[in-house]
């Protein structure tokens, strides 16, 4: 038996729409892989957040990503899969990314590693584009990886790894409400102005420059996103007081994670940010929006076993 | 008397429309300052590619540029400018952008430069602006600090230096026509493609992760603009016949340089350079269009003086 951990992850990490992700501390799915009976696989349980999770491996992506997997591995051997499902789906924290990272992880060590990570990648990322609609990596990489990351090219699969800044501190706030990633990639314009493509484009170049020369700072404020944060805050109420909250409490960036509900905002003052965590919940509040917040850092190791 | 040199540039560098720039060695405008009589600028004399360049200061970026720079400084003696213009305006070289770099670079030093590099791209991107009818320092910048710049902001104006790769070899290829920026920005439209966005921006990042990882191969996949180059190659015949003799003798990467109608390749091989160079004049020559092929490297320096 194996039991493999990959942790939540920021996709679309601020401008960096499709294409800049970036793995969090602390928080993760976990999936236990065994070998079993007869042929295919099969998830046997979900535990924690499991409520309307199907446990179909063709509805939820960890069974979809092992079976992924072991095609590639030529593997028709059985398999049971139990799925402890710690980051809420719908969150905008890369849910079924994980799940699906730790499951292709798993079933590769089970059967001894012979798939390298660009195609557990892949593996992954197949799961997620047959629930949400498109083929991205930003959230299945990253939560593979670990750091920040780039993904110059989805056909074929390019990702590059960025590393981590370890000073960086991650303040989310999660509201109480269910953005699906199929329904918020919908809403999204076909185009964009083309003042909004440069700066996007620049903030995005800023975020990679960043984490090469190790700048918090410009971390934080490239961290800007003129383009889809503005579309995808209508579905979050209050998302604009929440972000004036936190910029007024310290934060030094703020934005959407991924395709929302959750918020973060980064700081490099451990002492503020309970402070901006407990502003944003407030804000949230006062729009009558319940939330949790939750304060860490960079997770630079990516998926990895567990004992 | 102050002489100063400042490099030719690749402006756009690739998907990098307003944010990328690449200084080019060995090519570049010069300026010489000096003292003079009475009161304001004068620019006494053109030589080079004079032929429909206006010595009124305020219609040459030299002399805007120069006018900034001393007003910046609280100065107000007499100066006289001699431009020796060696970089072909409307080439896409960044010709004006190089002209305004070197008059600002001059004057400054002339009275003991009292302004910082900041200041002086400040200076010469609003020399560019005036003619151009925009404000983007993807050329000024790179053409006053050297090696490749990104440029996240233009107001507040902020220039992240990206440095150089000296093993990159690039063929520079100039058909004789002429495109002004101004109208080559005209022709853009004023929306773009979602998919377009995405895709220029993950390989906009990938020319940041490229120059931090000194990754030429890298550098070189990721110039592929699927945004501005299809609108601008309209503007030069034999664009993409030129490209693809380019690429079936080697070249790694090409795309406009700037504007246009200057077309470039990047190779790591100095010795299939120079086959590169011929094939994109032959094709160009199949096209009625006569051009000039001009190997060189990085320059890492940006503006100097000279003896």
């Amino acid at each position: 038996m194996v039991r493999a951990f990959a942790p939540a992850s920021i996709g679309n990490l601020g401008p960096g729409f499709d294409v800049l992700g970036l793995a969090i501390q602390g928080f993760g799915d976990i999936v236990e892989a065994k070998r079993a009976r007869g042929r295919g696989i099969e998830i046997s349980k979900i535990t924690g957040f499991a409520e309307h999770l199907s446990r179909d491996i063709q509805k939820n992506t960890a069974g979809i990503a092992a079976q992924k997997a072991i095609q590639m591995m030529g593997i028709e051997e059985g398999i049971e899969l139990l799925l402890h499902k710690q980051i809420p789906p719908g969150s905008g924290l890369g849910s079924s990314a994980a799940s699906a990272v730790a499951a292709a992880f798993a079933v590769n060590r089970l059967f001894g590693s012979p798939l390298d990570t660009h195609h557990l990648i892949h593996a992954a990322t197949a799961a997620e584009a047959s629930v949400s609609g498109d083929f991205f990596a930003d959230n299945t990489a990253t939560s593979m990886i670990g750091g920040a990351t780039l993904t110059r090219s989805n056909d074929p699969l390019e990702v590059i790894p960025l590393g981590t800044i370890p000073r960086a501190v991650i303040v989310l706030v999660r509201p109480h409400l269910k953005v699906l990633t199929r329904r918020a990639r919908a809403i999204l314009p076909q185009k964009v102005p083309m003042k909004g493509f440069v700066s996007n484009m620049a903030n995005s170049c800023a975020i990679v420059a960043a984490f090469f020369r190790q700048d918090l700072d410009l971390l934080a404020r490239a961290i800007e996103d003129s383009v889809i944060e503005p579309v995808r805050a209508k579905l979050i109420p209050g998302f604009y007081e929440v972000k004036e909250a936190a910029l007024k409490e310290g934060a030094r960036g703020f934005s959407l994670s991924g395709a929302g509900p959750t918020v973060f905002s980064i700081t490099d003052d451990a002492e503020k940010a309970n402070a901006i965590g407990e502003a944003m919940v407030k804000a949230f509040s006062r729009k009558g929006v319940d939330s949790d917040q939750f304060i860490t850092g960079i997770d630079s190791e990516g998926a990895r076993l567990l004992p």
